[in-house]
């Protein structure tokens, strides 16, 4: 099956790694696989373009099926892998709708994640710390120990570790005002799926420079 | 079933009639909602901050189960009422793949649409048409009087319609330069979802004075 796949990727692309986190989840390892430099501008290679019109990445394959949008690609590949690895979507419709509203949060929390990194002028203070303790609330909501949409490891984790994961990275997270999500942090950043698409380039450097303020 | 529901929405907000379609298109008619004033800040009003911490719209929920964020809340509606009214998912993993990228990649043309309408600035002349030509050519591939994924109408066109909707009516778009978007949305506009969920302050007024620019 995962002879069958073909992803493009760059490292600490945060859509790139939603999908190779689900990958991993999915047991899907051994999946053909391009490591792109963003830098020198490969996303805009003919192979890249061929596939994802946008020349964008993740560019991802699947036998004939092309599914781009990286959200897209996590939901699609619960289907033909439903009873494969880990069970990323729930049974429960209740917790459908939890593990959907999460993951859809999340694409817009990548955004805020952006922005507040590279262009805070864009988002006022105020913003920038709502968007955090958001999600704090929902881990607290949740209890200590679990997952963004309960016990289980499911999409929505999938969707948002990595948006989350570049605030430890680029700046500092403070423990005494995020408690749930740095403790989500360190639990998360443990898994398996997660260590094996761990970015290749974070690996190689410990810690960017701080190009973000205090949070 | 509908009676358990209960909307949040404002009269021509994208991400509120998508869910306003799907509700329809599933025969959820009766659903209790509540039509708030943008202008008027409604969307900060207490009820809807006590369901949606975010204080946006849509603001939806069905029993207890809670689903705010657009695409989330369309996506969910097809389990619980698979079978009932049109089936908006297909079956196929090939097809359902398709609708899925589709969804999603309209949720980044939303956020283009608003940067042609409102910001023309930010967005390059380049990108504001390149964006579009994608979309016509996703339904020149389709063929003639097909939807965007294929014969029949599915979550793909529900995501994306409303975005769509915004250039004829705050501007113009250019039939010689887009005839399968201009067919499509000509098409699209009388199914009778559509028509149930129509911006009742565009009924009003015939047209919105020109912001957009020929297009
Ligand atoms: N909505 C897309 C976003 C993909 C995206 O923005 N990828 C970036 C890299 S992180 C990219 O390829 N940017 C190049 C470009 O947009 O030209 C997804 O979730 O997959
Ligand atoms: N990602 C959300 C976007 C919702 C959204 O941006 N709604 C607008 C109205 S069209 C809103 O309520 N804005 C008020 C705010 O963000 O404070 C969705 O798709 O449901």
């Amino acid at each position: 099956m995962a002879e069958d796949m073909l992803l493009f990727w760059a490292s600490g692309s945060p859509p790139c790694w939603r999908v190779m986190i689900a990958l991993e989840e999915k047991n899907l390892q051994g999946y053909k696989n391009k490591h792109l430099s963003y830098e020198k501008n490969e996303h805009k290679n003919p192979d890249v373009l061929q596939i994802n019109p946008r020349g964008q990445i993740p560019t991802f394959k699947h036998g004939d099926v092309v599914v781009n949008e990286s959200i897209a690609a996590c939901l699609y590949l619960q289907n033909p892998f439903k009873s494969q690895g880990t069970q990323l979507m729930p049974d429960s419709v209740s917790q459908q709708a939890l593990v959907l509203q999460r993951m859809l949060e999340a694409e817009a929390l990548q955004k805020k994640i952006y922005d507040v990194l590279f262009y805070e002028y864009y988002v006022p203070e105020a913003e920038r710390h709502e968007s955090l303790k958001l999600w704090e609330s929902y881990l607290q909501q949740m209890g200590k120990g679990s997952y963004l949409t309960g016990k289980d490891f499911s999409l929505a984790d999938v969707a948002m570790f990595p948006d989350l994961a570049y605030l430890p990275r680029f700046g500092t997270l403070r423990k005494e005002r995020y408690p749930r999500l740095m403790e989500y942090y360190e639990m998360v950043k443990e898994r398996p799926s997660v260590k094996a698409s761990w970015p290749p380039t974070w690996r190689e450097k410990e810690k960017e420079q701080d190009t973000l303020k205090d949070l």
